[in-house]
Parts: structure tokens; C-alpha cells; sequence
């Protein structure tokens, strides 16, 4: 068993908010997740929602300012917040930019190096995660499901693509849903994945919808219509909509009027994503 | 009419959460406030209640992480949230701890030189800043309430207590109840008050209960019992609850099993004290 090490515990909404830090093999390096423990928890088993954040965040973020934890405990699901790149490492031009390298890992598994030492978040999040989860905390193994925002709401889409079957549902703020064809994807994908654009479409959500072959599974996205990087075409929604009508894969897009990138967005709207997952999840 | 000048500006809830900045008279600097405003807002005027935040705070914790808006959106009321004490500043030793001089202005008005020159914030939270948010906010003037967290649970009783009738309903999370008697409230007040113990008495709830000559007020508070603050002796709201039963003063005194001291308590009970708060303001 994984040995995970206590570093905080707070009481919200009768259960534990708590982060741990643990030695990841994936990434060979010390990683911290933070983790909701419902208080049935003490006593059943529940199942797990998974959050990956977006550019620059740590597992904080989403702990400190969604407002998730009320519906998790109403529904009783355990939600877990990795970090979003790895951390403790040293390589040349890690933290030279805030969209690439540390807090900016695109839950992809990078084959440039120095980068493929430890930046390989897919498998990390995808793999190595669930089992230190199901090993340490009373989840139920096979009801999982994952979301997230920007950065972090495409990594969900990918996770959850490229591996049919391991989660029961899957959505999105404001996902970079086609990395391929923006600015911060074109960038990350370059530097992790190298200059080939035919390895680029094995990680982009908009390509990966047409061969997706498995059990039945919809991509839920809000996305508001103020974000700046929407109009400044980061985001690329319509893209993945477009991909996934022409692929008649399953797809809800709310756009929201007024709305920006900001975790004032997800707060308003994280109840509706934790009970669309929760109507799967139970 | 007070210029204010807008810093920013977000949809959540369907609402704006905005923060502004202004010249404050009492305080002789710029300051910064936050203020949700329910949609509502747009077509009516609203009740107020103002959150006074804790030490080492400014405008933003409380937007960030109590979870209110959903709250307020909800009854129809504007929540404003002001710094903790004056910025842009110089005053010397201003900077030297975190539980005084800057982020720790405890909500009283400085006589001691030289804090007394900008460390008014009782006069300004009490007056100057009501008459900027009444003159430009859609507001019912005489419909406010006030609560807060720790020192600014403690500001929120004062301003209260000091001002019979300016306020509806008070309520606090862990305040320091009773400063006069505790390490943080003895340095704060020496340094801001002097030596003069007597001066002290007239900025201390649980001095002021006895004295308190107005309309019908209630003190409503939830503290946690984990709160490493309270076990430390920093708070002593048994003592604040002991002079108000000789003072036949009514007190709500809530013991939070296994809460501690942070944002998570307070996001816990937040919909809980809004909801008591619009009981009195609608």
C-alpha cells in the first residue's frame, strides 16, 4: 500500500477536509492531493469525483473557493484534488512561464525530453491516483467519475476518453477543448509532446471523440460567455460540439451569459456538475 | 457624493461581486471594499449587512471562500466586506506582526499618536463607510447588520453595541469576545489605546453588555471547538455569555464540535447566519 502523509485536516459540512503528500512513481517526485471525506465516509463506502484544475493552480484551489464540499457530503461522494503538474523537480524552464511546466502539466505524458522524466500527469491522474485513492480511503473501486476547469476540464475529457469505461461521467468549465488549435496548446504540446501533430491528436479531446469506442459517455460543459479567454479563442467549445455532432457523440454545452473564467463561475454552477455526476455515481 | 472607482467585477449567482477602492476621510488613505450585489439589485432596493474579517485578512478572504453570495442572492441582500485596516500607509512598526498595525485595525479608533492618525476604523466602518455604500448602492438605508469573524466578530459586537439601533441583527464566528483579556486583544488595545484600562472597557463586548441602552439586540455566535484560537484562550466567549446572562442580555452561544478556526467553519454556518440575518432585515 502507498503510504500517503497527513497534512491538514479541517471539519466542513460534518466531514474532513484533508491534503496528504505521497512519493509518486509516475512522476518521481513528492506530490500533495486534497481530498473531502463525507462524514458517512466513517462508515460506508462511497464513490469519487475527481477535479483537475486549471493553469497555475496547486490542489487548493478548488478546496478554498468552489464551494464543493456542501454538495458532496448532501450526495455523499468523496472529492479528490490532485496538483496540477509535478512538483519539487528541477528542470531548466519549469517556471519560466505560467502555461508551461509547474502548475501548467496538461494531464498529458510528455515523450520530450527533459520533460519525460517526470511530467506524466495522464498516468499519474489516470492510474497511479485511483489506486493510492481506493487503497487508502473507503471508496467504491468502480464508481468514479471527473470533471474540471480550464487546463483541468480538457484533462478530464482525455482521462476519460482515452480510457473507456473507468469513469462513469465526465464534464467541464470552460475546458481548452481543442488544444491543437490554441495559442497555450500549441505551446505545451510542442514542448511535451514534440513537433509531430499527429502525436498532438492522440491528446486533444476534439480529435479523440470520433474514435472513442466504448460504453456510453457525454461531455457536459458550461462555459460563460464573458470569459476572456473564450473570446480570445483559448477555449475553442464550438470546435469540440462540432466534432462531437459530426461524431454523434453525446454533448451538452450551457453557455452562460455574463460569466467569466473565474472560481466565481464555478461556484455558481458546481452543484449542477456534482448532481449530474452523482446521478451516475450512485 | 464619495467617488468610488471599480477594481473588478464578477458574475456568480447571477449577482456582481465587485471590489472598489476610495479615498476614506477618517482613515486619510485609499481603501478597498467588496460588494455582492443580488440581481435583484438592479430593479430594487436591498437591505445590507456588512462582514468584518479577522486579522491578517483584507476585502477578498471573505468573497473568496465563506460561500455567502449564494446566500444573499437568495433573500435579496448586499453584502459588503471592508479591509481590515488602512493600507498605503507608513507608519512605523506598521508591518512588524501579524496581530497588529497593518491587516489587525481590531475595529476601534486609535488615541495613541501615531496610530491615530489613519487607525480609525470604527468610525469608519460605523460611518463613513455606510454613507458610500448608501449613496451609491441601491440600499434601504435603514435596513443593515453587521456580523464577522474573529477580531472582526469581535468589531461587528462593538459597532453594535456602541451604536444601539444603527444595526438589526449581529452576529460572530469565533470572535475574540472579550480582548481586554486576552494576549492578542491586551497588545492590540495597549498599542492603539494606551495604558488606561478603563479606556479599554468601552471597547470590549463583554464590558459593554451591561451598559447597553437601545432597542432589542441579540448576540448571536458559533464557535468551533477545535479552534486551536479558542482552546488557546484567545477567545473566552463563556466569558462574553456569562456577562451577558447578568445583564439578562440575550446570547446564542452554538458549540461546534470538531470545527476549527478557518474558512471551512465559516462556510459551514455562513447560510446558517444569513439566514438568521434576513429574519431581521426583511
Amino acid at each position: 500500500m502507498t503510504k500517503i502523509t497527513l497534512i491538514s485536516s479541517n471539519k466542513i459540512f460534518e466531514g474532513y477536509q484533508k491534503t496528504y503528500s505521497h512519493t509518486s512513481k509516475e512522476l518521481s517526485c513528492e506530490m500533495k492531493f486534497s481530498i473531502y471525506l463525507p462524514v458517512a465516509a466513517n462508515e460506508t463506502k462511497m464513490p469519487v469525483l475527481y477535479w483537475l484544475s486549471g493553469l497555475t493552480c496547486n490542489e487548493l484551489n478548488f478546496v478554498q473557493k468552489a464551494g464543493a464540499q456542501k454538495y458532496a457530503a448532501k450526495h455523499g461522494i468523496i472529492l479528490v484534488c490532485p496538483d496540477t503538474s509535478p512538483r519539487g523537480i528541477e528542470i531548466a524552464g519549469q517556471d519560466d512561464s505560467w502555461d508551461f511546466g509547474s502548475g501548467a502539466g496538461f494531464y498529458v505524458d510528455a515523450i520530450v525530453d527533459p520533460w519525460s522524466r517526470h511530467y506524466k500527469m495522464f498516468s499519474y491522474i489516470t492510474h497511479e491516483l485511483i489506486d493510492v485513492i481506493n487503497n487508502n480511503f473507503p471508496t467504491i473501486h468502480d464508481r468514479q467519475s471527473i470533471f474540471g476547469h480550464s487546463m483541468g476540464g480538457h484533462g478530464a475529457f482525455i482521462c476519460a476518453l482515452k480510457n473507456p469505461g473507468l469513469y462513469r461521467s465526465v464534464s467541464a468549465f470552460a475546458p481548452i477543448s481543442n488544444p491543437i488549435n490554441c495559442p497555450w496548446g500549441v505551446k505545451a504540446f510542442t514542448g511535451y509532446l514534440g513537433e509531430n501533430k499527429d502525436e498532438w491528436k492522440s491528446w486533444d479531446s476534439t480529435e479523440l471523440v470520433a474514435a472513442y469506442n466504448g460504453p456510453s459517455l457525454e461531455l457536459f460543459i458550461d462555459q460563460g460567455k464573458e470569459d476572456n479567454f473564450y473570446t480570445d479563442k483559448q477555449l475553442l467549445p464550438e470546435n469540440l460540439v462540432e466534432a462531437c455532432r459530426s461524431a454523434q457523440f453525446p454533448v451538452i454545452l450551457n453557455m452562460r451569459e455574463g460569466y467569466d473564467h473565474s472560481y466565481f463561475f464555478i461556484a455558481t454552477f458546481i452543484g449542477e456538475h456534482i448532481d449530474y455526476h452523482a446521478r451516475f455515481l450512485k
